[in-house]
């Protein structure tokens, strides 16, 4: 009977592979990338092929009132509070290969190289796939998760409505259907701990030449709608001192802003998305700017600081135009639990794996699962850090070593 | 027999502002303002209603193979090059009651005061309605000067197209058979000097409580369109020093811009009124940014210099996007004649109206009568500078004070 160190030397990384390029091929895209939208016959395809998977190898298979797929290998307290792992099947419209589909098939490859390796755990090690993580088809994302973790009611979220009018009800009814064995357990059950694997979606590893990251948490969010009014006028014979010209009232509050967000370290995220001018004539002085702020950091001081400044350098530049600053979102930083980290860390150093710390830039499942339980997350390279699209990259040895390291991490901590 | 003094005495108040208020009505919006675009069937009301005023008169009346309206009152000597005055009739979709309307009005009250003092100039002195000066339903504006003056071929203009498929020759046929009994006459006769009246369509005289402008110039203007190519990102995983924000870069490059053109002697007129940004979702980094630029200044050395700083200094800040600048469009300053200028300072002179010399921000029909014939124009104040617009106001009293400096300085230049 072997150890965790067995469950990691038994990932196979031809395998691995080989599942990512068949889930790929579920809502293939020609350019390469995958169209796989939330609880649509693409995704209950994936499922069905994931499910297979796990019954030839003898896992049980179950899914929870919204939609949520577990792959369970047992362990030998079949009450105790299992080790959770997995990401969502779901992509973005112009998705990608391995966002999300990464994360459950390195779980998977996890529990599969535990029955190669004839381990044995205490706990229950569990695969989940998350229903609906994209929120591109149903709004919001992270909709399985925040369910689970009871951020966001089952009412609410079955409720949802996609573009064509058909709710989350009925596209997950139709998902359902095409596994009418399947059975249906409670939302909600509890968790020992849970760790996510996932590509970086951005440069940091790849520019520094390593092939694993440990999540450190999940960086707060602020964002804003910000609406600047002056008054239209003709830009041959209107002064400048007689202008209100939303847009270069604008442009000084952006220049305000950028002064304090563009910090030294190049931590703080500061993204201006959208940015439109009224009525948009050459020869016409704008009249009204409407622009957003996603600023993003992972440490809260900074976060609260920062933000709390966009409102009051905007009034301080408006000069003659009028300025209305809303904050549309807000989302504390996380961090996530230092036990699950420190499996992580050690399993990476056992298998003499160099890494990096950082925070996910990006917003992931694991944030409201940590709300429930002890979670962690490990990254892996992602091709010039794209993601959300097509050309989204990443190599097989990199993905085999982020899956060793789970598989390990996952071992040890089914048997705490 | 009176004289030029004679002229401005005999100008009425009351007359021009009914007449005003009486063309006003011709394509009135229900929010005060005047919609009567170019060769529409409103225009030629407009057309008829001058020329039933004109007949009235005695005044001769005919048009050319551009649609220009000539009002002719005979001089002593029939084959002397006449003295002409005049604006245009046609306004925006949400025009005013004065810009252009006035300056045929200012015309039609001096000829009409000619006679009433019993003037008898040397030359004939003639008003002009100048064919679609606004070119908004028909481009380019300045249509009939343009023609008139020789700088576009009159096959070019008729064959402009409006939104609707009509062309400019089909429209000026329908506008012509509402009078079939006008006299057509030659494009381009010989032209002893050129004056028109026009409001400000600025802010500058009624700041300083001034009630005329002689008018020196026109600004001369260079138009850019700048393409700003970077690369959209995911806006919480990737770090500043990795982006390449066409937002940022563009927001660098007009702060740049902003530090040259804006004047201490807030003389420059630099306006940006379109600024796009794709593809425009709060949390993605922009790839493209487009933008315009409106540069005008009086002197041609600023504007060459300013112009020529517009591609270097977008290129500077470019940062790691690309940049494209093209000038789209470009005019010269103009300087009116400086003995046309005298008359007009004589005459306010004379008449006791302190005034101001300004250049025009905006074009007029009279930068291309320049190029044919000595001109000039006078401006009265508009409220607010409001032009272009339902609220477009001026006083009876200033619109009266500029009609009598036009007669003045029209008789005197009629004896020239």
């Amino acid at each position: 009977m072997g150890g965790a160190a067995d469950a990691a030397a038994a990932v196979r990384e031809d395998r691995l592979w080989q599942r990512l390029m068949d889930m790929a091929a579920v809502g293939a895209r020609p350019d390469g990338g995958v169209d796989r939208p939330a609880l649509s016959m693409e995704d209950a395809a994936a499922r069905s092929l994931l499910a297979s998977w796990a019954r030839e190898q003898g896992f049980t298979v179950s899914t929870d009132p919204i939609g949520n797929l577990f792959v369970r290998r047992a362990g030998r307290e079949a009450g105790a509070p299992p080790v959770l792992t997995g990401s969502h099947l779901d992509t973005q419209p112009m998705g990608g290969k391995f966002d999300g589909a990464y994360g459950v098939m390195a779980g998977f490859e996890a529990l599969q190289a535990m029955n190669d390796a004839d381990i044995e755990t205490r706990r229950p090690v569990e695969l989940v796939a998350w229903t609906n993580e994209e929120g591109s088809r149903f709004q919001p994302g992270c909709m399985g998760s925040q369910v689970f973790a009871g951020a966001l009611s089952l009412e609410k979220a079955l409720g949802a409505v996609d573009r064509g009018g058909t709710t989350a009800r009925e596209a997950l009814a139709a998902v359902l259907a095409s596994e009418p064995e399947m059975a249906v357990r409670d939302a909600g059950l509890p968790v020992h701990a849970y760790v996510e694997a996932h590509i970086e979606q951005g440069p940091v590893l790849e520019e520094a030449g390593l092939h694993l990251g440990v999540v450190t948490g999940i960086q707060g969010y602020r964002w804003f709608a910000i609406e600047v009014l002056g008054a239209a006028a003709h830009a041959g014979t209107t002064p400048r001192a007689r202008r209100r010209d939303a847009f270069m009232a604008a442009h000084s509050m952006v220049g305000a802003l950028r002064a304090i967000m563009e910090d030294a370290e190049d931590v703080a995220r500061f993204t201006i998305g959208r940015f439109e001018v009224e009525p948009g004539s050459p020869n016409t002085v704008p009249s009204r700017v409407f622009f957003t702020i996603d600023l993003r950091h992972p440490e809260q001081g900074p976060l609260t600081r920062l933000g709390d400044a966009v409102e009051p350098l905007c009034r301080q530049h408006a000069g003659a135009c009028e300025v209305r600053v809303t904050e549309t979102f807000t989302a504390a930083p996380l961090v996530f639990d230092a036990r699950v980290l420190d499996r992580l860390r050690a399993a990476a150093g056992r298998q003499g794996v160099p890494f990096r710390e950082l925070p996910s830039g990006a917003g992931h499942d694991a944030a409201f699962v940590a709300k429930l339980a002890p979670a962690g997350m490990l990254f892996v390279p992602c091709g010039g850090g794209v993601s959300h699209h097509p050309d989204e990259s990443a190599t097989p040895a990199d993905l085999a070593t982020g899956a060793r390291v789970l598989a390990e991490a996952l071992a040890e901590l089914a048997n705490r």
